[in-house]
């Protein structure tokens, strides 16, 4: 009797299409040496469909995808500067809505330089760590308001809201993934300026790592970190942060670790009571959609990510194993179509 | 009749102190040229003064501060987990007071790779660009606070507060500031996320930018910006963003161009109403203080920068070429102490 993992696809817009039809051939691939089978459920959103049908996210599309085994997500985003897509976000109507109501508080994004790839920080540049970004709260609470808008009396709040509940849960996850790793972890916030979430975050920090005596703690402002991931990348292990700094340095990784071409996430709900979802970092980039011109090396490292989630974690290696040696040839084989990329990936994973 | 300059020195603690000596060598060597003069007064303050005093800033301190025309700042803040500095935040309630009390509402960053100079993106890497940074609102609003503190039951939130009238002055300037050079202005936020001050942001930006069809306005997310600043610095003239992404971007422009040794900034109240304020944006350094380690020439460019405020600029620029120049030998001269560099850079600008 053979398993079978059932996978929402959310390919999304623009490139997110192209990408996750990509990451479904390495799928593919990767499961046929497996005992077990994937069923895909296809389920179209995003702007192209808000604009269509003017549905974001109804609940009832929310509760069919909550009966998949993990989610593989493209990217969605309209044009920017659509008039019909003003008023609405699609970003927080769906993919955060998604992040929230699956309560994925693991954002997990691996950083690697391949030895392959050329690094913006030169030849000799070594990185390979991850960012655990808190997924569920801090600024991305949507609290806050807008009060006299569109007069010369504006004002705007937005409100970072912190729980003790939160940090320790994403706290713990990046210990116990550190231990699994270098075991050095670095917790980033800002915390001599925003007073009261930092001494939150650092009061957890204090209690749960007196519980990790073997992994070594650091804290670094996250002005700061930005200056030690451009100049010495290679000091990192995992790192920890917030949901907003986590967003921010995540790009900021990935564009130093080969482009952002190439950075995978998993949106990870870690107790299993919901599914996680697991995205390139890069977003629905409208100006080069259709074009075949989309790295769709992210997506799939994203659904290598998804195999170790659902406990296949040597189908997960195949595919790095075969994006690996893709890398490695790049220089010799030109440009290549979002396609080529595909099945020359797919193949290597099959041979 | 000459004219006298009046400046505050808060040269702070650890390698603030070494880096401010420096600073006043150039001011000095700078202002020999003019028909001007320079009264400095000391203000002992800092984390140092602070434990020996237990003044953090007294109002009666900042009223007399108040009286100057400029104020050079060198960096403050005690060595990290002092536990006598665990229940105070010399930031906030010193160099962060200042910002606000003298309604420094623009802090403004030039970011430049210098020919003579290495930067972690490369030799052919470029970069020219100034970051204004709102430095009087947005997260360091100090609003917010932390409930049931120390239990698995706390709760801590952190209010962002953005007007129109804080968010249009900053924008005014930015643009101004494009026009004088080449009419480029980034306008950078989180607005897909921070719908609330990002839909006011975007409000004034559109309202502002109708004012000046002469300068060429884009908008990128905080978390792309850091795509491009490392991957294309080239293509940033002119970048504004509010308080806390500007924190975060300014380290980062620092660290891709030449370093934070070398990243000066003005605190500026545009309607001189109060004193500007220069620093360095890099900290007080506990762990290299004392040792003639740092380098100065963050300080000495933040010097160059209140001469050109206080309407001076060719003495400013005078500093800025002894600046080059140095930089340009440094190859040649192996490694120097903080005082030595201060030296070398006040003997050019005096030859
Ligand atoms: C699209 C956007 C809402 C999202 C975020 O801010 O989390 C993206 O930038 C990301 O990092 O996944
Ligand atoms: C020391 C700290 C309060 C300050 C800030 O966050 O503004 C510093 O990082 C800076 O950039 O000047």
């Amino acid at each position: 009797m053979s398993t079978t993992i059932n996978i929402a696809v959310i390919a999304g817009d623009g490139i997110g299409r192209e990408v996750t039809v990509q990451a479904q051939k390495a799928l593919d691939a990767a499961i046929a040496f497996e005992d077990a089978s994937i069923a895909y459920r296809d389920f179209t959103l995003g702007a192209d469909h808000y604009l269509e049908t003017g549905e974001l996210l109804h609940d009832a599309t929310l509760e069919a995808i909550a009966e998949s085994d993990a989610i593989l997500f493209g990217a969605v985003g309209g044009v920017p500067g659509d008039p019909r897509l003003e008023s609405v976000s699609i970003e927080r109507s769906l993919l955060l809505r998604l992040r929230f109501a699956f309560d994925q508080y693991v954002n997990l994004r691996p950083a690697r330089i391949h030895p392959g790839i050329g690094s913006v920080l030169g030849r000799d540049a070594r990185a390979d760590f991850v960012i655990v970004r808190e997924g569920t709260e801090g600024a991305y609470s949507g609290s806050g308001g807008l009060v006299r808008g569109g007069t010369a009396q504006a004002i705007a709040t937005e409100v970072s809201v912190n729980t003790a509940f939160g940090v320790e849960r994403v706290l713990r996850y990046a210990f116990d993934l550190a231990r699994t790793r270098d075991k050095r972890l670095t917790v980033v916030h800002k915390n001599n300026v925003l007073v009261h979430s930092g001494a939150l975050w650092a009061q957890v920090q204090a209690d749960v790592s007196a519980e990790y005596p073997d992994v070594t703690v650091d804290y670094l402002h996250v002005d700061a970190a930005t200056i030690h991931l451009v100049q010495h990348p290679e000091r990192f292990d995992v790192i920890v942060t917030d949901n907003l700094f986590g967003d921010i340095l995540t790009d900021l990784a990935g564009a130093i670790t080969g482009g952002i071409g190439l950075a995978a996430s998993g949106n990870i709900n870690p107790d299993d009571r919901f599914p996680s979802m697991f995205e390139p970092v890069h977003g629905s980039a409208p100006d080069i959609a259709g074009k075949q011109l989309a790295d769709p090396t992210a997506a799939i490292l994203s659904a290598a990510m998804l195999l170790d989630h659902v406990g296949l974690p040597v189908a997960g290696q195949r595919i790095r194993a075969a994006v690996d040696l893709d890398i490695e040839h790049r220089q010799d084989v030109g440009i290549r179509s979002t396609d080529q990329i595909g099945d020359s990936i797919a193949a290597r994973i099959a041979s």
